[in-house]
Parts: structure tokens; sequence; C-alpha cells
């Protein structure tokens, strides 16, 4: 007998040799715990038709609705599609409509399609396409006998993400799946350690409805507040309180919710007071500028700014003195200070923030170890500079990474407590 | 039949509910293709005693080998060791030396060892414990019938890694697991589609030993060569010509190999070159800067750049002439034009780069619309540019990317084929 359950068949060779990690996987969990629907296995099965068609029996054994990424490209090797047609033993048609809006894909792109994409024009008979708005390789809707679900995804995150969002949800609710839903909402905190913020929520990590439960990683720490209800609204209702009574015990700490960055965060809190913001980086190498302008509208607050990579940068574009350079060198406070003044002054904005360290992996010394940085912040007040100590042992993307997150942080507490 | 084959068996309702990302298989995934040990299968199972028991039903129908990951600590919903006692009808006995040796770890930290860190010590008559140096739990390897070897390790990354290196790769030699290798090689590519590119090489598409793989996503394209051979060297025999001859069809359009990305390929020639280069940007924030300075070293060639998110910045910094913007607007090829020869000259780099474009979501016109970009190269003889239309619906990380990409792109050419 079959389950009212979900399963995840993640089909590719890269995952079992490793190459890539099972994100896709991931993300449909998150899904389908989101919309409440009951899953209890993943398999991932490589690019070979017989192997791929053996995990097929066994999941629509066990499960009502198979969900499938990967093997919908034009090469040979991908063969979801054909393997599932033969399983259940129903013919391939090729669907003009499809074949048309891969070719119109391309050539909006300036390039001609290649006969080998014709294959992703082909579907079982009865199938329904699930377009693909970002990508060229479409996946399907299909339910090959009555009581089974097959969903088909390419591998392309960005793409399978987009179409599951868009079409599979609203299909799976239009056929009763994800009546009760667990809805969560995850609250995010910088500059307070994990085993911290546990302690001081130690009476919300005990709930059973909703419950609450910490992570932590890339520096910031995480709660998430999950509740079971019928509705959304009403799960909200569930998790307002709680999420209140964090927000009082977290103060500063806690920094925003979901979906916000400190990117997100500093550029909602720059717009409201009509101010700007413009850097100065030296070992994040533009990291911090990319970081702010990720979120849509920056142009309304972010000047822009200079990468002082070399010091003679420092000196030509940023008005650092040669001589502070050579006494205190470039990864120190006055340097930071100046560079925070520089990029203020230079490129007109209320604020200026730099950074200048030493990201590794060589390049550190006895007084200015790896993972040494120091962050300058220049407003309407004055200048000021903090230094950072982040560990050798991180590595230079994190090193790179948690220095332009202080620097934003450091913002974020001077806009929310004016001095 | 079963195949002399192995199967990854993930435990843990935290990986079904999206919470983590399953990195023990990519890692365990890694090391059997390094191996040369076939793996055909990954199932991922909940805490949940029936579920495992018929996973592993399944698993050693079809498998020989079976890894599992997860459910070894002391709680209730830790049941990996319990269910396949129970699966194989084989008693489980308190193994003293386990237990002496858990109680002596948690004094040594100055702990007090639970009651229920008892059960741990729990292994089915006949198994083998397999030490954890670096935790609590210990696994166990186990051959519950001829033919059919079962491994347990923690679900915590680091402990398992230990013990699957110390203990259970040399196990598994002594076995005869493992005594062919399989190496790979990726070969990577930019500027062609990946039907373009498999049509070319479609010969070495069709071979055996090596095979050849194609991948694709953001914005590029990878061949991965597999060769299956009794060592590293011998693989990479097999490997040589292969590759040889797939770089001398698709010529520069082959830009690296493995862990090679534009940014350090671009960094190697420039280095060789004893040139510098310096960057001007506008949608990507600084993204082409970091992506620069992402590679350590990289001061040896990259001088700085300047974000010039405002138009006024780049009429400031980067000389950009105000009647130019006027007329063009900042998304033009007189634009990036001026952007990168400003960059070259202030910055005094050999090389000026430059990217304007619509990001999006928001900002597109009819005549420029979301995803068009111009990228502009300025060198020793001249400056240039270059359009380009990356689609309204990739998305703005997505196109930021593509942006950055192709001006690098660009200029790698121009080292490899100086005009």
């Amino acid at each position: 007998m079959s389950d009212h359950s979900a399963e995840i068949i993640s089909v590719g060779t890269e995952l079992l040799l490793g190459e890539i990690l099972n994100t896709n996987a991931q993300f449909l969990a998150q899904e389908l715990a989101r919309l409440g629907i009951a899953h209890y296995y993943q398999t991932v099965v490589g690019d070979n038709i017989l192997r791929l068609q053996k995990a097929v029996a066994i999941g629509c054994e066990r499960s009502r609705l198979l969900i499938f990424t990967g093997g919908l490209g034009p090469t040979p090797d991908d063969l979801t599609t054909e393997a599932l047609a033969d399983f259940f033993q129903v013919p391939l048609i090729e669907r003009a409509e499809v074949l048309a809006e891969i070719s119109e894909k391309f050539a909006r792109r300036g390039r001609q399609m290649s006969p080998s994409n014709r294959k992703q024009a082909l579907f079982p008979v009865g199938a329904e396409v699930l377009p693909n708005p970002t990508g060229s390789a479409p996946g399907m809707i299909w339910q090959p006998r009555p009581g089974l679900i097959l969903m088909t995804f390419p591998g392309v995150p960005s793409e399978m993400k987009v179409m599951w969002q868009q079409t599979a949800v609203p299909y799976l609710r239009s056929q009763g799946w994800g009546a009760a839903i667990i809805y969560s909402r995850t609250l995010r905190f910088w500059g307070i350690a994990e085993s911290t913020l546990a302690e001081k929520v130690a009476d919300q990590l005990a709930l059973q409805n909703p419950t609450v439960a910490p992570y932590a990683g890339k520096g910031e720490v995480r709660l998430r507040i999950s509740a079971k209800a019928p509705t959304e609204a009403e799960a909200l209702q569930i998790i307002a309180p709680v999420e209140q009574q964090i927000q009082a015990i977290a103060g500063l700490d806690y920094y925003g919710s979901d979906d916000d960055s400190l990117a997100s965060v500093v550029g909602c809190l720059l717009k409201q007071a009509g101010q700007t913001v413009a850097v100065a980086e030296s070992c994040t190498g533009g990291g911090l500028g990319q970081f702010l302008t990720s979120i849509a509208g920056s142009s309304a607050y972010f000047r822009g700014g200079i990468i002082s990579y070399d010091n003679q940068i420092k000196i030509d574009l940023l008005g650092v003195s040669p001589d502070i350079l050579l006494q205190h060198g470039a990864v120190s406070e006055p340097v930071a200070q100046q560079m925070a003044v520089g990029a203020r002054e230079q490129l007109n904005a209320t604020w200026g923030l730099s950074i200048t360290g030493v990201a590794g992996p060589d390049g550190g010394t006895e007084t200015k170890p790896v993972g040494l940085v120091y962050v300058g912040i220049a407003g309407p007040n004055g200048v000021e500079s903090h230094r950072h100590q982040f560990g050798e042992s991180r590595g230079r993307d994190s090193i790179r990474w948690l220095s332009l997150c202080a620097v934003l942080d450091t913002l974020r507490r001077k806009l929310l407590q004016p001095s």
C-alpha cells in the first residue's frame, strides 16, 4: 500500500561521484516540510536507464508523489523523461509548442538551436509540460496511473526553484496536497554566539508549537520558529508572540528575518534615513560593494566605491597618507580610518565604510597574523575603527565574508542607535 | 543478484526536513569514486525504525556494502544499530571496553556520562567496533551474512571522516574492495553551448574508458573525463590523449581544468606576462574585483578598481564625459569604453576592464531591457567593447555573474592571442 507521501529522486552520476552537493534535495525537503507534505525517502541514482527505472519501481510502491531532479538536458546521458515513459509503457511525442519555445529562447540569445535540443520537446502522451521560464529544459507533471504524480525538474538549482514555486506548488495545492501546513520564520542574529543566545532563549527552545531551533553558520546565528496549523495565517498567529519575545530578549543582536541579509537591512535603514554609503575595500576586493548591490534598488543609497588593493591606490584615490602607511602598515587602525574618510569624501556619501586586513593564506606576520582585519566607518559625526581577529584557521573566503559583515553590522547598529 | 557495489544510506529526519545539507553523502561518494568502488544508489531515510529497515531490505538486495551515517547518538531517536540488529535477527550485547572508553571520554572533558550514553556501547553479536577517536559514538563494521558488509558512522561530518579514513578504508582494502581506482579530470569551457560542444566531441562522448560526460551550469560547460585503472598514474595516461583531443577541438573555448576558474586562469596569464589589471564596475558593484581577489596572491596583478554605481562617480573618478552619458545613457558602448580607459589610467594598470548593464529586476526599458550589458576592455593597443544580452528571465545574480565572466573571458582570449 502506498503512503500518501512524497519522495525525492535525484538523478545524476555527478552526485554519485560526489562532484556536487545535493542542494536540490535540501530545497525540496524544506518545501515539502513547509507544505506539510509527508516525505520519508530520498534516492540518488546515476544517469543509467535501468537503475533509474529500478528506483522508480521502488518509489511508486511506497510514495504517491515522485519528484525528479536532473536528466532533462539535451545530451545522450540525460534520460529521465525517456526512462519514465518507457517504464510506464507510454510513447513519447514531440510537443510543437515546446520546440517553438526552445528555439525562440536560443534565438533571443542570438544562438542557433542545435539538433540535440529537439529531444527536450519530447514528452509522454498525457503529460503536462512544466514550463521553465529561466532555462531551456522544461519539466513535466504526469499522472501515469491514478493516485501517482510524477514531477520532473532540471538539475540546475535556480531553474528548478522557479519552476517549483511558479507551477508545481499551485498544482499540488489544487490536487489537495499540503492541506495542513508547517510554516516557519527564521530570525537572524549577528554578534552573539549560538550557545549564548540558546541560553537566553532557553524557555522558547522548550516549546512544542511553535518549535524553536537554533542554527549557526557563516558567522551568524539563526533561530527557526515553526508552527503547524491549517493555514499560513493561523501559523503566523502562533509564531508572532514567540517571535516578539525573542526579539525583545536579543535586542540589537537580532538583525532581521527570513530572506533579510545585513545588506538588505542596512539598505532599508539608509533609505529610511535618506542617507547614502560608499566603500573603500582592500582585502575584500569589492565583496562589500557586491553584497550591497546584490539588493535590487540599491542605487537609491549606494554611491559606489574604491577597491584599493594596491597601496598606491590607497594614496592616490583615497588620500591615505604615505607616512601613515609606512609607519603603521596597510593593515592598521589609522589606515582603516583614512580609507573610510576617503571613501566618504571622494564619493560624496553620508557614510564611508572601509576594510583592510590579512585574508591569507600568505602575508601574515607575528604582529599581523592572517585573520586580522580593521574596519573603518566615517560619518557625519566623525570616524572610528574596529579591530577584528577572525583566526588564522578560517580560510580566505570566510575571513573576507566575516570582514564585510562586520563593517555592515557596525553601520547597522549606528543607524539604529544614532549617538 | 547483488551488484558488487556500495550504497550510502543517510539516516536522519533533519535531512528529510531539509535542515541540513547531506555533505556526508558527498564526501563518501568522492571517497568511493577515488577508491574505484562502484556506487549506484544513495538513500536518505528518517529516524524511523520500520522505514529504515525497509531501506536496508532494498539496499542489501542491490548492493554488497551498505554505508550508514547518522542515528548513533544517545537519544531515543538514534536507532540505526538497533534497527540493523533487529532486521538481521541478531541480539545486541553491551561491550564493556566501549562503555569504559565512553565514560573515560566524558571524564576527560570533566563531565559525567549520562545513562543514555550506555546505549552507545550496544552492538550486535559478531560486529566489530569502528572506533571514533574524536567523538563519543563509535560505529561498527559488520558482516551479518556472507558477502554483505555494513558500516555505521555517526552523522557528525568531522567524526565520520576520521573514522572512514583511519579504519574503514584500510578494512575495505584488506577485503579486496578498491583495488582499481577511478580518476577524473574536469575540463572547463566558456563561450560555447553544451549542445554545440557535445556535438563537436561526439566521438569522445562515446568512449568507454575513459568516459566523457558533459555538464553545464552558471554559464559554463564542463566535460568530465573519468578513467578506471589500477593506479592514478595509469588512469592519467588513459585520460591524457583524450584530454588533448578535446582541447584541440575546443580551441579557445577551453579555458581550464579541475579547480581553475576564469579568475585564476586570467591571473596566471597576467602574472606570466608581467601585466596588471584594474576594474570599473557598475551593475556588478564590486563582484569582478571580488572574483579576481578570491585568488590568493592576486595582489601580484590586481591593482584595484572603482565601483561607479552612481553616474556622478563615473564622471568624477573615471573621467566619463557627461555629454556622452546624457546622449547614450550609462548602459552603452561609449560609456563602457570610457570606463575601461578610466580604470586603466586612474589605477595605472596594463588592462582596464569595465561592466555597465541592467541587472534588473527593475530599470529595464524597451531599448535597454534587463539583461543588456556592455563590457569594455582597454589595453596597450586601445579600447573595445562588447554587447551582451543575457535575457530578462535570468535574474539579477545570474546576470551579474555572467557579466563579470564575460569580461574576464574577453581578457583571457586577448592574453592568449595578442593582436
